[in-house]
């Protein structure tokens, strides 16, 4: 790392656990927290993952603290032998592990809310380094630990999703923030969908306007794609300025792809919608199986707009429950435009609602054929205007298809909730 | 590192872009590279997060080369500007990067096929380090790079999930086994469902014996929890000797919390005991949304088991597809004990199924109340023999909430499916 990087104020987070380098768990809890040091004004320049192991990551964090001024550790505080972080952050400072008395009783008192009797194995849970600033756990039994040195702030998490969430919402980042108030750095996030990254590139054309003021990420997501732009000034007011001319240039070029900005989901966006509408949508899901339900139900409050859904996965349900004909099963076969145009139509029809949206077709790995190989999809939207249907063609993996299809068809949704204006 | 950890034979996983860092987009993409390279007996002893910057791509590989035998870079081959592993790589082993006419030839093909014409942008995805051999991209258009050096092996993939995924498993996991074949290291995951973390270490008791042969990793996932054994002996028979005793170990004292070892869903395991008996399985979700059915649809061949699920969200839903009465709902409210049991038991009845399982619950952040706090939730199984119920209480997130809701669903039939025999 040069000097020259090493004077700008960055974080570094460090991800303890052997299960994470294996893959057996996949590293959210870094996404997160990279998420809050960037809204913070303090974003990582480096990440990185940990073995258990005591002299790795005392190793790890002596490193951390010689390029970063904020280092962020999540996981081993648990009470399992291969939990080592307390004992590295004690040695890296010199501090002594002591049992605390009050952590022993908030931890007693934990087991004891869920009816249970505290095993001993737990008690090191009130092990905690004298010098050391607590950072209290609602949720759990490993209490959070908070170093200030040399203008430094170390902090260390557990792994537990939930606990890490809540000590990095509601303790780290206001923590950073108030240390590192004047670091702010300026980005925004702009939404795209309907559009890929290299045309993309062609549209926006020239960028050196652009680029000399500020820097442009490209973040595609299984057929949506964001791009988060960063001002290059370190001056509050300016950055904003170029944050804003960079906008306008996109604006221009693509305008009508961007959906939202800052982290709203195109789900939420299409609640919105609905809800600013006194509207409600019904889905009917063949191949994605439930996952465009998912991501509608995961928006707060999606029970205001989202009526109900079926996931008509075999013929008899789609013509028991959502009343698509048999013969069309027969004649077109499930993956079919007439089929999805049915599914939707039907759905809003029991349902009642305002809007209905389909989805249809081969998520393999096996299933496909010479004319409808894996991958071919068909999704259609049904309101009181007509219904519209589109034939899509993906790749990938199960999963991936599954992905591709609920962003296809919520993209498809929301291009008709803007085409039919209340 | 110390010169013993060295001496090991290891590899490391670089992941480079900024979009990682900020929490823009989890990585996904280490932990399959992580699983690989586990499974190729070379498991990873270190993985980062590297900006997109040319000089930190440079200089981690250069650090990871001096402590790893196998480096697996993915990020940063693409067509846009911030894209910058190809210099990084060309630089650190002093190749010279050349525009390779066959390689032109294949990107100019694969947007032919897309119905495109290249983009000028594009045309950096045919330059290539003169010296190192090219890894097939069957899904798009950058070129993978592997370099051999001083025993070494350096490969450098495409950060898009689907690429990265394939020459991983295709080309990637293969030549690491084939060079680094003495290096198997035996390990074994058992799946555990209806046991924290805690209580399992109490019904192990001593594990002295044991942890003189294995290391555990404890990996709890939402409810669900696995353990991760590793043998300790770098013998391959020994090893496996040890992985024998430590499996017997646990199946002795909680042997019935194990539904599966390897990476084996709990999904997976229902599809399985339901297509031995020919049976078939409706899903009737109120507060996972969906999510139930999606889990199990993401298990390949899924519609040989699973015939159809609802999504009643609102209560004219439960009434109307699934026969829950209007007087039921007025008087128990939507989340109760009665209603979870007439969900499933109308689910089963209408999609004529052996088996349905419903849940119904508030998943937060609004919708609760005193009497039925956010994380209340009543989960159900119908079959011939009966209906069950069971009452959970989460706390946490919207999204948390749904997932262990969910784990617990399909916990909770396949607790069933086990004690009916068929």
């Amino acid at each position: 790392m040069s000097d020259a990087t090493a004077a700008v104020c960055c974080s570094e987070i460090l991800t303890i656990g052997d299960e994470i380098l294996r893959g057996d768990v996949v590293n959210e809890n870094a996404a997160h927290i990279g998420r809050a040091l960037a809204e913070a004004g303090v974003p990582a320049r480096f990440s990185s993952v940990i073995p258990d192991d005591l002299e790795a990551i005392t190793e790890a964090i002596r490193q951390a603290l010689a390029r970063a001024q904020v280092i962020v550790v999540t996981g081993g505080l648990g009470p399992t032998p291969d939990d080592l972080t307390r004992d590295a952050v004690a040695s890296c400072f010199g501090f002594p592990l002591v049992e605390d008395a009050a952590l022993l009783t908030h931890v007693r008192e934990l087991f004891r809310q869920r009816g249970m009797a505290m095993p001993e194995t737990s008690r090191n849970q009130a092990l905690f380094p004298v010098g050391a600033r607590q950072i209290p756990n609602a949720h759990g039994t490993a209490t959070g630990i908070h170093v200030i040195c040399d203008g430094r702030h170390l902090f260390a998490l557990p792994g537990v999703a939930i606990e890490m969430r809540q000590m990095t919402d509601e303790y780290v980042k206001p923590a950073v923030q108030a240390a590192f108030a004047d670091a702010q750095v300026r980005t925004r996030t702009l939404r795209l969908s309907g559009i890929g990254e290299s045309h993309l590139l062609e549209q926006l054309g020239d960028q050196t306007e652009v680029s000399a003021l500020v820097r442009i990420a490209y973040l595609p997501h299984h057929g949506l794609l964001d791009l988060r732009l960063t001002a290059l000034s370190p001056d509050e007011y300016e950055a904003a300025a170029q944050i804003a001319f960079a906008e306008g240039f996109i604006r221009e070029r693509v305008g009508g792809h961007v959906y939202a900005t800052g982290s709203t989901s195109l789900a939420e966006v299409i609640g919105n919608i609905l809800m600013n509408r006194c509207q409600k949508l019904a889905t009917a899901e063949s191949c994605t199986g439930g996952l465009v339900a998912d991501m509608l139900t995961n928006v707060p409050g999606a029970s205001r707009w989202f009526e109900r859904g079926w996931i008509t996965y075999s013929n008899p349900s789609k013509n028991e429950d959502l009343n698509v004909p048999g013969g069309m099963l027969d004649e077109h076969g499930a993956v079919s435009e007439s089929v999805a145009r049915a599914m939707a139509e039907g759905a809003r029809h029991r349902a009642g609602t305002d809007w209905a949206l389909s989805c249809t077709g081969i998520a393999g790995p096996t299933g496909g054929s010479a004319e409808k190989p894996v991958g071919t999809v068909w999704i259609a939207v049904a309101a009181e205007g007509g219904v519209w249907a589109r034939h899509l063609k993906f790749s990938g993996l199960r999963e991936t298809i599954k992905l591709r299809t609920a962003h296809a068809a919520l993209s498809f949704l929301y291009q008709h909730l803007l085409e039919t204006r209340a």
